[in-house]
């Protein structure tokens, strides 16, 4: 749409933001349920919209114009659908994130500050071809009482217009409720406006491969959530138990290859005494081993790892924080004090002991929903739940108090936490 | 400098940002206590510096090109020498931010998440000619264990090179004390080049006035901690009491009126019985009032307020979600339920009832030491301390855990906090 609409749009975004912050949980809880019921009764026009995308698609593939995992992710099948419905019932099963006291600390008698959680605003959203990114992050943004601006693939185009009606009719039912908070657009302008209009929309969460991240970051002065690229490390020190380190590359490597939290590099220390048998058991696991310099900046996304030998543990901390894309690394050993030094001096939003890269993740984190992975240095790190899409204010409670009294000496602060 | 020096210098800080992370709180505290004993040593030396700074800005002053109250705040005397230095020593006396455990989660048996606090990086601070923000700043990032880089304004040159000369003699005799933690550039393409080095730099700060805090967040892509504009509002309601609402506007317009907290814009509810007697008390501190809708944006920083009649409460909560700049704002009113309702909905850093807006500042929320007042609605808003200088990651231990017995149903997440 031309960008004097986008701006309309966006305005009514933000005026819709204030008002879902004020609302009560059990009405955003049932906003989820209804949400949730009308999803379960639509499930067939959603399949019809679904069917008609793959069929667009389907030339696409056989052409090479569309790769088959980004057709495989577009299909929508019963277990998938049922999996969307049950996350949003997960979702209104959590506690809400907004209005919690973070701090209560009087500052005088009778003057009390308090830290409040409350949502960020607007989000805008860009995914690529998962419809089911639509009732997720409708149902993230709804529970920590966010505005969101959704702008999916083109390949998914009927079925996120499906979702999206079905969704909206739900919300019908519930008076009061400012529809506004949910909308969608589809075009590539709509997605220029999305990222410079910095003053309606306060952070940006893409939902997709390394490029579509990476391009907005580039593209953008509002802050954005997420991760471009997961080069993940393991470090196997000289004390390391042989079958641990086995298991634990194994299932970093192998357990699901293209995952970000994977694992990409190896260091392993030079006077550890199982190398050749380490290196034979990923082999016959199916991994191909590559050691050339030029592979330590490589994401592969596949069952081949890069590895490299190194002289000391502060020498794999420097080469991981040096090439890492501080997204989750990992050591393998049986000494403590070397666990400790690589896990403090690791900076890295995940940096484990004898534990697989595989685990960095919201819902094994026990966060029940998630955001996605930030390997930013502010706001979120790491796996993002619920938490991320909010913020904080402060309240004072007085009595006519004024800074002269403090500031002459007639008063003073007592800072007792309550 | 030319762009490949200050690469060298910012890859150096970050170098040494993962240095500083590591270190023992006392060992910082060591540091800290070692720069106020110096400058206290060296304090002549500065001053003479600082003479040189004034000589040069004198002429400036008188031909109009700077400032009077920019010179005044270039120039450093002893009372200010010996706040900068009891400043370092308050510092000092805080708690380690980082380190802390923010959450201990047991995932299953013998697999334990921690979520631990931990610096943000490489922050580059911006600041106008006040020569105690270096001290000041390299204080707070010694304690949070981040480096700086800091470019100071041209006016206070010669006592910045001194201050800092006086400081990095002081972590000479710390031994492995990472020294490129603190560095100073003088340039505007220094400026240029550290809002565009995304890839070493994590978090800029702005210290100075409107123009120079909107200049930055216009130019760059990396995070920016601060507030350009502070346009705050009290909302006089139809039960006020006169004499609260003369004491708190009295004081939150004329205490100090150049303040980031001081009140722009007064909001009167049409049936307040003593709008005349609060108008003319207003009048009567020396406050000139202004009611024309083009003030609503204007920031006068001078004993002006503009004045608007609402109809109603929620009138009062939309002008001010539309016009404020989300810094603080606060409500006059006798009625609890009135209050709540506006503390609740208005969206900004700070809402207040019956309070100055004036108490919006670090150390009147007891936090110690303040990084600055933050507008934004990510990672930290509103008066920032020390925390706003810390992210966290998560620590993972385990035994050799792979994500495959999750996934295949071998073992089940137990999510039990510690």
């Amino acid at each position: 749409m031309e960008e004097g609409k986008f701006i309309e749009l966006a305005k009514k975004a933000k005026y819709a933001s204030k008002k879902i912050a004020t609302l009560p949980v059990g009405l955003k809880n049932t906003a989820l349920l209804n949400i949730a019921k009308n999803l379960k009764e639509n499930q067939e026009k959603i399949f019809e919209a679904n069917k008609r995308d793959l069929e667009e698609a389907l030339p696409l593939v056989e052409s090479g114009e569309l790769k088959q995992s980004v057709f495989n992710r577009l299909k929508l099948d019963e277990n998938k659908m049922r999996d969307m419905i049950q996350g949003i019932i997960d979702i209104s099963n959590l506690e809400d994130p907004i209005g919690k006291t973070l701090l209560k600390r009087q500052l005088d008698d009778g003057l009390i500050l308090t830290k409040i959680s409350c949502p960020i605003g607007v989000l805008g959203i860009i995914f690529e071809a998962r419809p089911d990114v639509i009732s997720q992050i409708s149902a993230l943004a709804i529970k920590s009482s966010n505005a969101v601006i959704l702008k999916g693939g083109k390949e998914s185009i009927n079925t996120n217009k499906e979702i999206m009606r079905v969704i909206q009719e739900a919300l019908d039912s519930i008076r009061d409720f400012p529809k506004d908070v949910l909308t969608q657009v589809f075009s590539r302008d709509d997605v220029k406006n999305m990222l410079s209009l910095d003053k309606y929309i306060d952070l940006i969460i893409p939902r997709g491969g390394n490029n579509l991240v990476r391009f907005i970051k580039e593209n953008t002065k509002i802050p954005v959530l997420g991760h471009a690229d997961g080069i993940c490390h393991i470090f196997v020190d000289e004390s390391a138990d042989l079958e641990k380190a086995k298991r634990v590359i194994i299932d970093a490597k192998t357990q699901y290859p293209s995952a970000c939290n994977a694992v990409e590099t190896l260091l392993i220390h030079k006077d550890f005494k199982y190398t050749t048998e380490l290196l034979k058991a990923l082999e016959e696991a199916g991994v191909e081993l590559i050691a050339k310099p030029e592979s330590w900046h490589t994401e592969y996304s596949d069952k081949i790892l890069s590895y490299k030998l190194v002289s000391t543990l502060e020498e794999a901390i420097e080469h991981i924080n040096e090439y890492s894309s501080g997204h989750t690394e990992s050591i393998i050993t049986e000494d403590s004090k070397n666990a400790k030094i690589f896990m403090n001096a690791v900076d890295s939003a995940g940096v484990y002991h004898n534990v697989s890269t595989r685990f960095a993740d919201g819902f094994r984190y026990g966060f029940g929903a998630e955001v996605g992975i930030s390997t930013n240095k502010t706001h979120a790190r790491g796996p993002v739940g619920l938490e991320g899409l909010t913020i904080y204010k402060y309240n004072i409670e007085g009595n006519g108090d004024i800074v002269k009294d403090y500031v002459d000496g007639t008063k003073s602060f007592c800072h007792k936490d309550l």
